[in-house]
Formats: C-alpha cells, structure tokens, sequence
C-alpha cells in the first residue's frame, strides 16, 4: 500500500504479500494504542467527521457492527441499513447501480455494502471510484469477502507468530463455505504452506481452488475424518498449527448419520489431539460444531478472532481514508 | 452505589434504598442542568466518545430510542439493532452468550439488551464482566425490566414528593405484567405503603407476589372493578395517591363482555372520584385503557413519566460508565 | 423566512416565494462552502449536538439516509427506526399522537416523519409544536412530500438558471404520483411556466390540480404520448425546458399493450427531440422508464437532483432550527 492509493477493498487478491504486512503492522499499532489507557483518546481524532454507511441487502448484524465499532472508534459517524433489500424490491425496483449512485450523491467517505451476489462489490466501486468514495465489500454471494480472509490471517499472524511454514487444516463445508476458499487464496502466498482439507465427499473443496493450489505449488491434502488427520498427522509429528473449522449443514450431506455428523463436532476429545501452540479457529457464528467445552481450551482462538477483526478494520479504514 | 462500583443493571432487586436515593438524586441533577440553557453543553463531555449498543431481540423502538438519546445527551456514540434474533435465526443458530462475546470483542461501554427470555441479561452479565463491559436489562421476557421499575418509582417521588406512605392501586392484567409487578418488588422497600390490585379475576396478581408482600408486611387488597376500589376508597378520605394503570387484553378474560371492558378503562367520570393531587400513571403503549380525554387532566402523569425515563436512564450510564 | 420562525416543514404551500428564493440562496452557500476543502469543517459546529429522530412508518431508505447524511454533515446525531410501525402493530397498538408525545419527551430538535396516512405530519406538528421540536414531513401517504418538492424547483433553478418562463413537461402516472402533484403546486407560483401532462388517459392529473392551474393562470395542455408533446413542441421551437418523468406502473394501464408500454419509456431517440439545454428529471428510483444509456447525457439530471435534495434538506435543517 506504500505509495500507492488504495481506493477499494474488493478482492483478497487486490493484496500482496507486502501489502499485508503494512497492514499488519498498522493493525498492531493500533491495537497497542488503543489498548492503552489514552488509547481511545489519541485515535479518535484520525477519521474525525468522516461518514460511514453500511449497505446490507441480507443481515448480518455481527459484520455490520464490526464495521461500524471499528469507524466510530476512529470518530467517524455511521448511518446503515439492514434492509437494503427495499431499494431493489419488486415494486420500486432499482439497480444497485442506481442505488450507489444516489448514496454517492450523499457525500459518505466509504460505503461498507454486503449483498446476495457475486460482484457486487466490484459493480458498486465503478460508480464510487467517479464519486471518490470508498467501497468495502462485506460479502458478496458466493464471491468474496476479503475482510473476512484478511483477519484469518491476522489471526495466525498474531497467534502463531508467523505466516510462513505453517500446516492448516480446513474443515467443514468446504464447497459452500466462503470464508474457508477465502483464506486459502490468501493462504498461498506464503512459503511452506501444507494445507489438509476434510469434509464429507459430497462437500469437498472446488477444483477450481485445487488448480489454483497446484499452480502455486502448495502441498495439499484430502481426508473425510477429522480424526483421521489428525492421526495421519500425529505420525509426523503432531504438526498441525491450526485448525480452520466451519459448519456442516446436515442437510447437505448425503449420509447425514448421527455418528457421520458427530465426526464434524470439536470436543476437548478431538483437541487432545492437538499439540500446545495451536489454535483452533472457526469464521463465526458456530452452531454445535465446536462444543461449548472446548472455549476455556487456550487454543480456542476463535472469540480473538473476531476482535482482531475489527482492529484489521480499522486498520484498512485509516488506510483507504487517509 | 457510593464506594461500590456497579457494573451491570440487571434487577430491581439489586438496589437498596440508599442506592435509589443516590440514584434520584444523580437523575434530578440531571434534569436541572439539561434544562437549564447550557446544560447539553455541559453534559456532553461526561461520558463524551463511550459507545453503546443497543441489542434488542424483539423490537421496542420506544424503549430503544429512550436509551439511545440518553447516551446521546450525554456525548455517547450508539450503533443498534431491532433485528437481533437473526443471531439466533435457525440458520445461523448462535447462543445469546456467543453472541455478546463477540459483541464485547468490538469494544462497547455498555450493551443494553432487550430478549424474549428471563434471565437472558443475567447470562449476558456473565460474559460482560470479563471484558468489563456494562449489561443493562431492557426487558428479558416475563423475567425483569429494571430501569422502568426505577423510573416508575421516580415518578411517584417526583410527583408526590414521597415514596413513603403512600396508597396505590395497581391494575389491568397483573397476571401477565411484567412492570406492574416489578413495581410492587420496589415498593415494598418502603414504609406505610399499601396496595390495592384491580384485575379481572383470572388476571390477578401472582401468588409469588402476594407472598413477597406478607412477608414484608405489605398491606394490599383486591378487588375486580375499579370504581369498587375508588368508592371504597372514598369512604376511608379519599387516601388512593397513584394510580398505575395497563392494559387488560379482551382475549385474555374469560367474560369479555363489552360493559366488563369498559370497567377496565378510566375515564374523566372515573378520574372524578380521585383527589386533587393523585396520579395516573401507565407504562404506556396506552391504546384504550384510558380515554383521550384523560390526557389534559394535569393528575395524568404517563408522558411526564417516560420523560423522566430518559433521564433515570442518563444517571444510571453515568453511574455505571463513570 | 427572514425574522418569522418556521417550526415545521409540512407542506409546499407553507413557502411563498420569497421564502423560496431565500432558502436556495442558503442551499447555494451550503453547497460551495461544503465543496471547497474546508467545507466540512466550517459546516461542523453549525448545528453540533443537536438530535434528529428518523421516524418511518413505511421503508424508504434512500429518503431517510438523505435526511440522515444531511444532518450528520451538519454536526448533528441521529437515531432512527425504518420500522416504526411496529408503534402501532395490532398488539401494541398506539395512535400517532401518543407516539410523538413520546418521542418529544426523549428531547429531540427535530422529527422526521414518513407515515402511509395524509395529514400526518400536521397531526405530529400540533404534538411537536408544544415541545418545541420540529417536525419535518418526510412523505405522508398520497399527502405531501414538501422537501421532495423544493429540490425539484432547487434543481430547475440550478440546472436551468431560472424559475420563471420555463415550459415543463411532467409525465407518467400523473393520478397517482405525489411528486409531480406537488412540484406543479409550487411551480404555479411562478411567471410563464407553461405545463404539458403527458400519461395514458386512465393516469391524468386531478382535476383538483387543473382548477388550480386556471384560477393560478398557468397555461396547461394535455397529451397522451411524449412524443406528440414533443413533436408539438418542435415546431413552435423546441421550447421544452424541462421533461420530469415518472414511473408508469403497467398494472394501472387499461391497454397495457407492449408498445403502449414503450411509449412511457425515455430513450436516446427521444432525448434527441429535446433541446440542448433542456433537462431530464426523475424523483428515483427509476426502474425501466428512463434507458439505462440516457444516463451518460448530460442533460440526465436526475443524480445530481438526489445530490442537490441532500443539500436542500441541509439548508432546510439549518433554518428552523437555528
């Protein structure tokens, strides 16, 4: 980002590997800072009257707030809406073309926008970038949502110390599952990266992703079970340093047996498996797919995950709006 | 609340008398600089950049706007939401506590829940205290609704001069009410206080509640029509000093006759046998239950009563933010 | 304006001329000392700490974010709810009155309202008034929309330079449409405007307007296709200044045929008849009733129209509660 304007936050490819570590660094200094007892004081003044709206055609409470706790700690102010749905409903009918347009006409600094499809985000930034306003895409359909991925890796970051030589174990719906295809874009990037899908075989991760891995020369592999790589992996060494977890609808499995479902359970079981420096992660919110006895494990990171989040964005807030 | 810190608001129960003195008291400063001409300015800097949000899983604009300008008068940012249950939506299933320790990763002050089930902001405080952030009570189902008790109470000192010695009926569905019964937990602090219940037979109050006043010594009575209690009343001089009227829902009488349902509403007549300085207060949505009419008799203190709500809910922020 | 307090803004009729020309002077300053580099700055402190509530009855995002960026520009805070009927549900039921009698208690300085009933914004006015808080007419049923109006004449005069001795061609579903009706209110204030209507018979203005129009001397014509009008217009000299188009909802047609359809429709081929310096307006949102590539004409001003709408509601914020 040195240098260079960074309008947008569209695409986790829009970053390269030194992009993201300035912005690490900037999200490391601010959480110092603001964690201090001036911290709060000395920060509000940086994006002081900027205006943010947040723009959400399905709800996501938990996104928006991130977004906007991460704008009004920086002193700006925030209107939004989780019933973006109404501008383009049947009767009044308008593109988000349209939409963006006349929002634009309202001079916010940055529009924060999630919707139901695929591009959206990069749609609404051709009309922002002729307006001079920000686009942030906070999801959008089956494409993207590049904050998301952006703070996953600042949870390993943080957590484990490094990006470099780690080995990942992704789990869940890994066809449907966007946060999970985000991060392994992200993910290869980086040297030594040895990933280790699971997932029923009806909810295996795409080939497009596989390509992509084979293109980058990243070692990966596919398992069923959990438990089974675990074990596989116990045989190397217990080398596993995290493990990305996310949701198994049950109806998306073709043999959704009780025992077939509980295999996608975390318990303190499964985590005996796991060696001590590593940390279980999970994109938020989890249903039973991580027991509730498993969050006073230290390794449980994923409540920090979504605390990073918002400082990861406010990092890119001071950075696009600077 | 001198010396000690008071971090959540949580039950009426959790105030003694000393603490509901201090707390009139910090709410008629309140009132006297705000009104004043330069009170705004001199209030806005107390609790200037603290952020609260507003997590209501049913909506209750009123009460969400009540605490939302009362943060905003006292320099507060506010991000909010009537849409909480799609944390829970059988979707995305999240438990109330997975819910508020993400929101606490964000960095609020002060969270003010409203949810359908008792006891919900009890298990939010629990989360709350470890990241050091405020849990208020804004409704939990038929469990407790704290500030409208406070306020509630407020009002009759404010309007009387007295929380002592004082003569209230208490009517409409005491059965389901959650503020009439919050009300009488209150009360019965305080001395020489005697109660008179009004409900239609299979609407009276609970036996948990009568049992509370005997064993405080609370005198009450109870009668089905309201004008058997003001006539009664009468005899003794007049001595009924507040009247706290709710709603009676006609489908929930068994004899919803019109002339039964017309008992349960107050009216100018009705208003006729109260003495010169009683009250009437109602917790409002009013819909039938008292007559329009009724409004401009100076005795009906219901809108004065949700003002002084506002700024109840100002000194407790500034109680438990300080 | 000048030395009379205007509280409300309820209607168009409420301004007279001088009036007008005085608060697209104040638009005029807003909109220079707010492009230039210090403008936000300036603007800032003008209304700092005053409480806008957002109040609508029914959903209209793109009208309360306009009312919302203005006043966050001008230093104020806002609160607001797109659900406010819940204030009146079945349940809850609760009259208008009681619900702004509420609100005014929670120390608002101004009120926007958007409600599905005409008059009730005068309704919340009488409440409003007894407070001292404004209350804005943000849209009432098939009643007024007075702001809607005046950035209509905001950006005649904008765009064309003048008011007076303008022919303006007002189409669509003129029976209906509340904004038309309105504009054509404020515009038989002015000198030599000349109207042309144009919509399929069953959609004509109201005779209510074209009795206005004789007794206000304003020369009218009607016509069922844009094209005659056009046409019409061309040979006395392509003297038609301003087209303001509408939707035409199909289902309301009697011949809805596909050509018929197309008729209602603005296109390349038609902007061609228009002049130079002509204008193309359109409350918004727009679905198919203007082509997409009409956007790129200059003579397209129906974004700039929003953009002008945010600074007229500013000017208008600023003057009552000054």
């Amino acid at each position: 980002m040195k240098g260079v304007v960074m309008r947008h936050i569209l695409r986790s490819q829009q970053f390269n590997r030194t992009d993201i570590e300035e912005l690490f660094k900037a999200t490391d200094t601010m959480r110092k800072a603001f964690k201090s007892s001036l911290g709060r004081v000395q920060f509000r003044p940086r994006l002081l009257g900027k205006l943010m709206f947040t723009i959400f055609y399905e709800p996501s409470t938990r996104t928006r707030f991130s977004f906007a706790a991460a704008a009004i700690h920086l002193g700006m102010r925030v209107v939004g809406t989780d019933n973006a749905r109404e501008f383009s409903s049947a009767i009044k009918g308008e593109t988000l073309e349209d939409t963006i347009e006349v929002l634009c006409q309202y001079l916010p600094d940055v529009i924060v926008l999630r919707h139901h499809e695929a591009g959206a985000a990069e749609r609404a930034a051709l009309i922002g970038e002729r307006h001079g306003v920000s686009i942030i895409n906070a999801g959008d359909g089956k494409g993207q949502h590049p904050t998301q991925a952006l703070l996953d890796l600042y949870t390993i970051k943080q957590e484990l110390g490094r990006t470099d030589d780690i080995k990942v174990v992704l789990g869940g719906d890994l066809a449907n599952g966007r946060t999970a295809r985000s991060l392994v874009y992200l993910l290869s990037k980086y040297k030594g990266v040895r990933l280790i899908f699971v997932s029923p075989p009806e909810l295996r991760i795409g080939g497009d992703i596989k390509s992509h891995l084979i293109e980058h020369k990243v070692r990966f592999e596919e398992e069923t079970f959990l438990l089974d790589a675990l074990l596989h992996a116990e045989t190397l060494g217990r080398d596993i340093d995290v493990v990305y977890w996310t949701r198994v609808q049950r109806e998306r499995m073709e043999n959704p047996g009780a025992n077939f479902g509980e295999s996608y359970r975390i318990t303190p079981e499964i985590m005996s498996h796991l060696k001590q420096d590593a940390i279980l992660m999970h994109p938020l919110p989890r249903v039973d797919e991580i027991a509730k006895e498993v969050d006073s494990d230290p390794r449980a990171a994923y409540f920090r995950q979504a605390g990073y989040g918002m400082y990861v964005r406010m990092a890119l807030l001071q950075e696009i709006l600077k």
